[in-house]
């Protein structure tokens, strides 16, 4: 998919098409469609991590929230959007036996707890023995500076979202900063 | 279901809850979980209206992106959100006749082009007659107004969806300004 297509989509082909860049929020792909025309990739990020930056923190900690647990409860129930059920199962989260399950379950339940929002981390970019440990890491973190870093993460996911669909080599793009 | 049980909620039920009182667009929903306790079913939705006034131009229009045509493509398909499918449902857009669909579609397809979103209208609070005739009048209207117009629907359909869930009478709550 080249910049040219990406430009002559009506709203309801983007939506259709960019709608999960961030996790189950199309509100945000709907908004970037108004920037277009777009330069080329990475200006259709810059526009959807703009618009992500502008967003009062309730609204930052909305899109954390919309995010699933890693190996929670939608991974169980089969509920993950197809983005992240592929996200998952490249970390090897699909298939963690039942004792690092409960780990990271009894984890993300105190994160959720001390934060207000999941732990979010871009699962392709880590593996199965990392998750924890960065989990357990950022756990200890200050709630203003684990904001940021978990946006950053967003926008990592997103990146790598974008990068699939575009056909680009993700590493051919500078990385989101957080 | 009282305030006391909604503030007691978890934003994970809380988004599973109220995540479609705006449609497709659960961020709202997660957003408005940080500004509790809410005192009432008014406070409650003018969290809601606030976040969507506070939002820049294109995160107003990304709104009506995310909703569906009146007796469109997703109805066909069946793919509507379920609140949308008894709205219409409700308004008797689920059973036109051939000629009464291909008129709305065609009045349905010449607004989103003047407009750059869809035709959004409260279903519930009109019928199958008054449906196209309101759509024919709104489609002259200047697009600054008729952004407002159509955010104030979002609201009156959002007022009606937690009416609803709270099991109010939704004339006994003022209904939203738009």
């Amino acid at each position: 998919m080249d910049i040219e297509k990406i430009n002559s989509m009506d709203f309801g082909e983007f939506v259709d098409v960019f709608g999960n860049i961030i996790e189950k929020c199309p509100l945000i792909a709907a908004a970037v469609w108004s920037q277009r025309p777009f330069s080329d990739l990475e200006d259709l990020e810059n526009h959807f991590f703009a618009f992500i930056d502008a967003l009062p923190r309730s609204g930052q900690e909305g899109i954390l929230r919309c995010h699933p647990d890693l190996a929670g409860r939608d991974l169980q129930r089969g509920t993950l959007t197809a983005e992240s059920q592929r996200e998952q199962s490249q970390a090897g989260l699909t298939s963690l036996d039942a004792d690092d399950r409960l780990r990271l379950q009894r984890l993300n339940a105190q994160y959720r707890q001390r934060f207000g929002f999941p732990f979010v981390l871009a699962a392709r970019l880590s593996d199965r023995a990392a998750v924890p440990r960065e989990l357990a890491r950022r756990l200890h973190c200050q709630p203003e500076s684990e904001l940021r870093t978990a946006l950053g993460e967003v926008k990592k996911i997103g990146h790598l979202r974008l990068a699939d669909l575009l056909g680009a080599d993700p590493a051919g793009v500078e990385s989101p900063r957080a």
